[in-house]
């Protein structure tokens, strides 16, 4: 869900801003993990409202409605490390993408359980353990990753290019 | 979760008594399903504190905490369907069983994407589609039930004397 339908590293640059005073363009910061990019990331994940005003990530919605007519479609997103974050993801879900239905959200702590055919995260720890088709979202921290293990797709239109 | 960790019977009695002033014995509802046992259940999971002030099943914080040492343990519990009830389960979880972790979690719809060996579970709809061990915890609705594609389990000794 983040960083692939949500767009957070809009929210990270904002926060950052408001918090810092510091303006970060999402070009230079590329190759970094998300805590060497915004050392305050974890209090940021932490303050009500960033997951329910992040904004959708491009193409996402249509992206997600053409894979939902498609194919049984999960959202599974790590939302209990920051358990005010749950219900914001299930209200931002609903505003976004009302076409996924209750029946198709996991919020958990690891992904390591989820059986599937395809994954689409921006997170290798999420993808290593995953035994179907791994697709690897590209986000600024992953950019320097080159694992012949996944998939990279760099958005949602060669997400829907990949899978047709 | 909910009817192996969180007592629902004692809540769903507590709310018949007050919403509509008649008082329930559990001896009753055996082999009854939750609805015609309690036509209003579905109004009395919507109400907020439902879940939050559910009582711990009887043994299953001694259980659960050697489980947790001898074992890999998730909670799985379907929780999307009523939205407020997330962030209730979390902090219930954390308040009666503080040793299970919010890696441990995994609030869902459905649980036919969910890996593992053993499943311990009050419904069927949820065992049916595992791949692993189908422990069938006895609740009042599914005492009826007779499928040898399960072990029936009527308490958390039976659960312990099983798994050891």
């Amino acid at each position: 869900m983040d960083g692939v339908l949500a767009d957070i590293y809009a929210q990270y640059i904002k926060f950052e801003k408001e918090f810092s005073g510091i303006q970060k363009q999402v070009q230079e910061l590329s190759g970094l993990p998300e805590p060497e990019a915004f050392p305050k990331c974890l209090e940021y994940v932490n303050t009500p409202g960033f997951f329910r005003e992040a904004p959708p990530i491009k193409d996402s919605i249509e992206g997600l409605k053409w894979l939902n007519l498609q194919f049984k479609v999960l959202i599974v997103s790590s939302a209990t490390q920051f358990p005010q974050s749950l219900k914001e993801k299930f209200d931002w879900l609903q505003e976004y993408y009302p076409f996924i239905s209750w029946e198709q959200m996991i919020f958990c702590g690891k992904k390591n359980s989820i059986l599937g055919d395809v994954m689409i995260d921006d997170h290798p720890k999420n993808l290593d353990p995953f035994n179907g088709q791994k697709l690897l979202f590209t986000q600024p921290h992953n950019t320097g990753i080159s694992n012949s293990g996944y998939i990279r797709v760099e958005n949602w239109i060669e997400i829907i290019k990949y899978l047709s």
